[in-house]
């Protein structure tokens, strides 16, 4: 059953007036919800904070904490979505400087993907939709995504678990909903994300975990001609943690150890 | 008063689930109201219409053109917003196929805006927030709005009335909720809006009438290094007409007479 809090109170409606509506003007997490725990938790509050500082959004971070551990106790497992807007606004683009922002928390199931995703691997739709170059909004989690939309438009099949996207330079930058990990030479590599792509919280949770194995690992720009000459390719989010990339197109890759070595590490983190 | 409707019936709050919040998957249009007639009604239609094919929403145009022609007669006067959603979505960038879009009208009163901006013209602050190149949504009044809401953030004195803003390769696009005209030999310029930048409906008019007056204009990409040389420069919408642009940080420009007679034109579309 889905429960819906606005402001910390159950609520299932939104005043037509508000930003987020107008403007797509706000944030969101998507997080993992285990015995009552969201997971990864710290990292998706950082990330949700840098969002507040970029946008100027005069978030509660104290009172957000507060509120999404309460409504995680009360959903036991499952996704948990924290929408923030700046909410309510009059006419025009503006944001008042007094804006209060309202917090709204959604719980869905856990969702049923494939076992054979993370044990044979996906393989990914070639997207056409590029994602624009836009530095000021990279890395945020905002709700400005029709080019996530326009992307899982592409396609309907399930022979596709996720899509590959670029920017409109022509850089591997993501998936739809997903980060993207390479292996070349025993070195993790995953794009930079300066100038658009989301900086998704298992990205950076690998990131870390590689570091504490002494594993090399760097963010840097990506090209298809790096995929095709990958050792091994995987996608990740903080929801399902990591699937093996096993093809996209005509490439094709095996699932490798350095992919195995992290699934088991993120499965101690999600598993629990 | 505000008045608000969803999908023709009075009403102020929509389902949190709406993919309008979740993603700004979603159109707007913003009509002048007079006498109880939406004013350029047919051009607000024509790009939402355009707007909603390249969204993929399945929009029933005969029942939105009847509810807004309603709701003009209601409101009588002042400025309708139409905002329209792909409706409830469930988790996931995904659209449904059968998604069920949503109408959402609300009326504001007439914007109060200095008499003197239409006649002795408005300076432009110059807007550091660049647009993103982004193709697929050039062009469109969707609901993905970040870039103008920071824009708008970075000046808040009266001495500016808009914003000048420039893509990420440094192109004159339009202003913050206008679109931008020069003047050069007789000629009217306008930028290009098929990489970023929204297609207004006033700007439609005005090449339109300078076709009628046959007044050779063109749009085309366009630069700092033309707004220097440009004889006129103005800047318009579909609400407030047109105001002379008079200066932007050290450039200044005479008030001339191709933007008087447009002016002029306008006055009779806009003040019936």
């Amino acid at each position: 059953m889905t429960v819906c809090w606005i402001d910390g109170a159950p609520a299932d409606a939104l005043p037509v007036k508000d930003r987020g509506l107008a403007y797509g003007d706000g944030l969101f997490e998507t997080l993992l919800v285990k015995a009552g725990q969201p997971l990864l938790f710290e990292r998706h509050l950082q990330r949700l904070a840098l969002g507040g500082r970029r946008l100027a959004l005069n978030l509660d971070l104290a009172l957000i904490e507060r509120e999404c551990r309460t409504f995680a106790v009360q959903m036991s497992e499952g996704v948990m979505k924290l929408i923030v807007t700046r909410g309510d606004g009059v006419r025009g683009y503006a944001p008042a400087v007094d804006a209060q922002p309202r917090r709204i928390l959604q719980s869905s199931p856990l969702p049923l993907y494939p076992q054979e995703n993370a044990e044979q691997g996906v393989r990914l739709f070639p997207c056409k939709t590029r994602l624009a170059e836009q530095p000021l909004l990279a890395g945020l989690k905002h709700l400005n995504r029709l080019e996530q939309v326009i992307a899982r438009s592409e396609w309907s099949d399930a022979e596709h678990a996720e899509g590959l996207m670029r920017d409109t330079s022509g850089r591997v930058v993501e998936g739809v909903y997903s980060n993207l990990f390479m292996v070349k030479g025993g070195v993790l590599l995953t794009p930079d994300l300066t100038r658009c792509g989301v900086a998704g919280v298992m990205r950076g949770e690998l990131l870390t975990l590689a570091e504490q194995a002494n594993m090399p690992a760097r963010a840097l720009d990506l090209h298809v001609s790096d995929l095709q000459k990958a050792d091994e390719v995987f996608v990740c989010n903080s929801i399902y943690g990591i699937w093996p990339v096993r093809a996209c197109e005509q490439l094709n890759w095996p699932v490798g150890p350095v992919t195995r070595k992290l699934q088991n590490l993120v499965r101690g983190l999600l598993d629990i």
